[in-house]
């Protein structure tokens, strides 16, 4: 159906409008509708921004909302061109959302002059589409997992079509060009729909965009082969813009009208995967912006990136330049005497949550509550008489629990996987519950396969992480489990996202959206078998760096401990979990109920392993935080009492390692009357940590008894040998332990030397027959805890 | 030309006795030519290791060793699937460089022995393609940067083949999706050629791969789109192995021939960039090893991923099943009587230096040398008079030398930028000696690109990280530039490459490598224009975490610190150096004599900025790494000399960070006695730290001064705002490093009340100014030190 004449208006009145209110947000600080000469005070001090993009996404977003209006869609919008924050604010104070959501910014004038002054001006808002900006979920701060979001957004919201703007820039980070393979994991009934545009405007800062400088069938050749159904569209600088909006807005039915047959034909029953249309659309960086500028060519190449006029407060011809740029488009006829825009300007902004920078997905206005079955109902048994005696791979009993999770959140609970759910054994239990979606070619040989099912796994960290932040960003729930060393590869996309949650706690209008919970397993102590490329614990330390207010780090130590920690991070809100847990055969060393009371605290004594005098202070204090350092701790607590009957032991262990830190420096932490009563103030503490041994110093140094901790954990030794090599590698076994025990009491050493001597030989031998037999000494494989 | 029958036979031989090497060496301990029935004992306690790739690449192999005789080539192999190390141990063990290597590996019954059982045994070698591993530039850890690794490995060597085999599992990831855009980068005639091997086995861990799982024409589309001229091959877990020879041969001579007649058309002047070739060989996981085990099939599917047979030590079937299983490569038959492989087993194997695992490009042993010009050359001009009257940025300085190390250099260096060496300010000096290579369309507007040039740009860190590290591998020289908050994304790759250069150096027959270089500007205190989201100096958390041997971390604070530093790292070897530099005008400190002896020392007391008296201990220590926290305790501690002349602050800097460490830590660790002379043992030393103040604590928390230590640096604080306001809001400002100063001098807060609440009020002011301007308060930012 051609477009009719006054849509035609609406669409370019929306689109000047829009232009107008992006370039004047970078450059002005007062005279919002040039109502007099442009003068050099009315211009920021500092202009910061990106100009390039802004009138493409404006493009985008004016005819999403004519569409939205002709087809009633519930529609999001990503930007991948984040820096294009001035677009995004620009179409959302069109709307009216941005008036609802900052009422101090008024439909008026003066608003306008709020509008602009505030946009990166101190105090103000960041020049990128962020958390302060309605409608987003999709910072424009690292590039590259606009597309992961967008389909993260649409999983399991089958009413939902997910418009994500890719640019050319962004589409050569490896996670855009992996991010388009999403479309073999996409249920074409029971998710929603993404449609991505590419958006060439043929440069990045100081350069052009592979993609807009290979021949058009080469382009069109990489789509296919990614699977979509390439719609090419071009526009160029001169393009008389009725004519753009005549084509554009056919080009957008068109993608629109494949996606509804494409949908119709899947609830008819093809499950397929369809070829799913995509847009290519080529348009001038900084489109409508200056042609040229002191002889060099703007509109059209990287120049156009940030401020096409940057000179404009100290070159009167540039400030003229800008005014005449400005006011080409007409600021008069698109706002009324009072500053508001005229209703042909906003005539196409859809009605209440319709607009895209009001819709609820983007806000946490539609949290799913999320059922979790009681998880004492896993709880392994553990015989207080018979500790350590029973053992359990902890991620395959929480297996168990979040198979159950999966049943009873059928369609807002999902886990997501670089082909590590199985090697990190939550398989086989979640597998009776529900598949892995695959939505390519099966094979009679496939196992736990269907189109539809709970668990995404591609052999992507970087598709996982960004499928989960776009699926919790949009009030759904999940988990992404990883191996521990890998989870590196995400380190920046986990920064991002904790300073998003971070800036949006500030955001009124934001609602809190449930946690990003990571389960890393297949740890630094268990990576024997690999070898020293898949040792690194040191996610942890990146962790730790961002703020206190959103991040926690958990270790549980074995699977009733896992459990009671996963419960609560599946319920909690805002935060980002990181959970370390081990999926070997380990001993269970607490009953549920004292996992639960030892997890509520964070951490504890463990008395029934310690050799305290009642009322007397410990002679020293052996510490653990994690599995592999639990196990150790107490086996060396063991060689002590034996050795040492009368050393008066605490052994303590750590779950919530933010309780390390000060109560002033995090929620969780500890008050340092608390920290001296667990790990006293003046005795000798051997703290056995999961990590680098240097972050237990980095959150302990303030306490008093900090000159008398000593911290053994990952050196960064390592190599394909057996488990307990692996801990002697790194001094965190039991002797060493122990010996450090010995050496760190005073007096003890001498008094004790034969026993110590006892344990260094030991230590010796164990390495020797681990080297001669290519396994670990029995000794140590078969010992157990007995009290 | 078809291939003979003795080349099928020789082809054959050493496929079959490759993957009998492969497969026993995860299996066995003992009798290594199966000369007795296989018993328990035979069998190693544990087995690690991978075969599902292991026959794939051992294929490849062997057709490439034909191919390298009969054209003699100059060939690399790099692994993608690095879990086959048991495959390329095999290939070098066959063509005898391993036993030269290694000479207790010898070419007999005792030397097969000791190959297997050191396979993942406690002492021996990795499971993964290594350092260990003759002829490896690309470890198993991460996967995905294969690619990336074999067009580094290729640019500059112009007489090289790089062969890359691609796993469909790694194609999965970000990085070799974008690695395949490589081919816009590489010039047909000043560089190698890299040779694609897109290995379709079909399965990952748990999981089909989804490039196994498209549609043929989809599939081939995809790599059309990418640019390359695609040969499929396909082959089947029954197909007579001389019709798989016969048939591979062609696709490797089909390749080659293309490849050679666009390396002719190439040097007769077409310089457009080619359809290079590229092979999608479809093959079974785990050919050639057991069809079913209990019933599951095997062969062809994700079981074959690792130990088709697990059971083999505890199920007499599973053992028996193993000894048909290699008992099918007829050992007899390709192992003499003393156990060296019969002539035919060999027969293919190039000579000498032509054998990919002996190539001396993977082993340091072609390392270029690299002239750097004399640095003092590009000094600023600093009066010591008037130090810090001088504005300067940086990197532009750097630039200068730059661009003379890159014509000095006209081969063997290279800059790598993901689009930000313009923005970085290297240029416009590099441009004046080089261009960007470009190797696709080319515009009369573009600027400083060109067909061939020093400087790589592509917007993917992935990819210049892993360009960076082929080319270093292969012992030419580099700097990868980019902004210190993006840098994270390449966290994984930085760890890994760490890990590598450590493992590496106790390879004997590995010569040193160049350093990998880092410049990373637009660092955390100048990002107060883009905002929270690129705001983040934790990489070098992550740095320090890897081996002191390897890593070294530089914070020069002006220009004449960063060319010294630059010099020095420029000519090491072996390094990791993370140099963290401004790009913005920021005053100038040291003349170059004394830049020198300031890096030299690594740190040192600025005694023209302090007030000490001579002989006496100072009250209180300002100390400083990097350039914003330089110039503000700078300007505290002349804001102390005004306000409380008598105060004797002593002022120190720190450019080398290792320096903090103990020496016992890592080589440029200071001793305690040196430490205390600078910081000393007692004083309050505030400390403004470029990063996260902790990372200071960490460092330097066993010094005796530790206690009166206060760091101030990011704690996670900003937005879109000025660059004062920026060290405001993480309290590393002027006033409150003067102010902690005071409160940290016992006494001087109550004597000097009013000049400490002056200080509490020009910090309200400066902020109040800053909101209502938009710019820094002018006492600020036309601040100049004076003496």
């Amino acid at each position: 159906m051609p477009i009719d004449d006054a849509t035609l208006d609406a669409l370019d009145t929306w689109w000047r409008a829009a232009n107008y209110l992006g370039a004047a947000q970078i450059y002005l600080l007062d005279n919002p509708l040039l109502r007099r000469p442009l003068t050099r005070d009315d211009i920021k001090p500092r202009l910061l921004g990106h100009f390039g993009t802004v009138p493409g996404l404006n493009l985008i977003y004016a005819h999403l909302n004519r569409a939205i209006r002709e087809r009633d869609l519930d529609a999001l919008y990503i930007a991948g061109p984040g820096h294009g924050g001035p677009a995004m604010v620009a179409s959302a104070y069109l709307d009216g959302t941005y008036t609802e959501k900052y009422p101090e910014v008024t439909r008026d004038e003066e608003g306008m002059r709020r509008l602009f002054r505030q946009f990166s001006f101190p105090g103000g808002i960041p020049s990128h589409a962020a958390p302060e900006t309605p409608g987003s979920i999709h910072e424009g701060g690292e590039l590259g997992y606009s597309l992961s979001h967008a389909f993260g957004a649409a999983f399991d919201n089958p009413g939902l079509t997910v418009v994500c703007v890719v640019g050319d820039g962004e589409a050569e980070t490896g996670p855009a060009a992996i991010g388009w393979h999403s479309n073999k994991f996409l249920h074409p009934v029971n998710d929603g729909t993404v449609l991505p545009i590419l958006h060439l405007n043929g440069w990045k800062i100081a350069n052009p965009t592979v993609l807009a400088r290979i021949p058009e069938d080469e382009l069109r050749a990489l789509f296919e082969g990614y699977g979509y159904d390439p719609i090419p569209v071009e526009f160029t600088a001169g393009e008389d813009h009725r004519e753009v909006h005549r084509r554009f807005a056919e080009v957008i039915d068109d993608a629109l009208d494949r996606i509804a047959a494409i949908r119709e034909n899947a609830r008819g029953g093809d499950l397929t995967r369809p070829r799913w249309p995509m847009i290519i659309l080529r348009s001038p960086k900084g489109w409508t912006g200056p042609r040229e500028v002191d002889g060099d060519p703007i509109e059209g190449t990287w120049r156009a990136h940030q401020v096409p006029l940057a000179g404009v407060r100290d070159s009167p011809e540039h400030l003229a330049q800008l005014e005449q740029w400005l006011r080409s488009y007409r600021p008069d006829d698109l706002f009324d005497e009072s500053g508001a825009p005229i209703p042909l300007a906003t005539a196409l902004a859809p009605e209440g949550n319709r607009r895209m920078s009001a819709s609820p997905h983007t806000s946490g206005g539609v949290r799913h509550p999320i059922v979790v079955p009681d998880f004492r109902d896993y709880a392994v048994e553990v015989d207080e008489s018979r500790r350590g005696a029973t053992d359990a791979e902890a991620t395959r009993v929480l297996g168990v629990m979040l198979a159950d999770v999966i049943r009873r959140n059928p369609t807002s609970f999902r886990l997501f996987g670089p082909d590590e759910v199985a090697s990190n054994r939550l398989a086989p239990p979640v597998y009776k519950a529900t598949a892995k979606q695959w939505v390519a070619e099966m094979l009679l040989v496939d196992r736990d396969l269907a189109t539809a099912g709970r668990v995404m796994e591609m052999l992507s960290e970087h598709q996982c992480q960004g499928w989960l932040e776009g699926y919790v960003l949009t009030g759904r729930h999940g988990v992404f489990t990883s191996y521990e060393a890998f989870v590196h590869i995400v380190d920046s996309m986990f920064n991002q996202h904790a300073k998003w949650l971070e800036a949006a706690r500030a955001v009124p209008w934001r609602e809190p959206i449930p946690s990003f919970n990571y389960l890393l397993s297949s740890h630094v102590w268990r990576q024997d078998h690999n070898g020293f490329t898949h040792q690194d614990p040191g996610f942890l330390d990146v962790a730790v760096n961002k703020s206190a207010q959103v991040v926690r780090v958990y270790l549980p130590f074995d699977a009733n401990t896992l459990l009671s920690t996963y419960d609560h991070c599946l319920r909690s809100l805002g935060y980002v979990n990181v959970v370390i847990a081990g999926k070997q055969p380990h001993p269970q060393w607490l009953t549920m109920d004292e996992a639960i009371r030892h997890c509520t605290r964070g951490l504890g004594i463990f008395e029934w392993a310690g050799t305290e005098v009642s009322g007397e202070a410990p002679d020293l204090v052996l510490a653990a935080a994690g599995d592999v350092p639990t196990l150790e701790v107490l086996a060396a607590a063991a060689l002590l009492r034996e050795g040492i009957p009368e050393l008066k032991v605490r052994v303590v262990n750590v779950v919530d390692l933010m309780r390390l830190l000060s109560e002033h420096e995090h929620p969780h932490g500890l008050s340092d009357a608390d920290y001296d009563a667990i790990f006293t103030s003046d005795r000798p503490v051997i703290f056995a940590f999961h990590g680098y041994p240097w972050l237990v110093h980095r959150l302990a140094y303030k306490r008093h008894g900090h000159p008398f901790l000593h911290v053994r954990g990952y050196k960064e030794k390592g190599t394909t040998t057996t488990p307990f090599d692996m801990v002697m590698l790194n001094d965190l076994d039991r002797y060493q332990l122990a010996i450090d025990a010995i050496d760190r009491v005073p007096g003890l050493a001498e008094k004790h030397a034969t026993f110590r001597q006892r344990l260094v030989d030991d230590r010796i031998r164990a390495r020797m027959y681990t080297r001669e037999h290519g396994e670990d000494i029995p000794e140590v494989a078969d010992w157990r805890w007995s009290t």
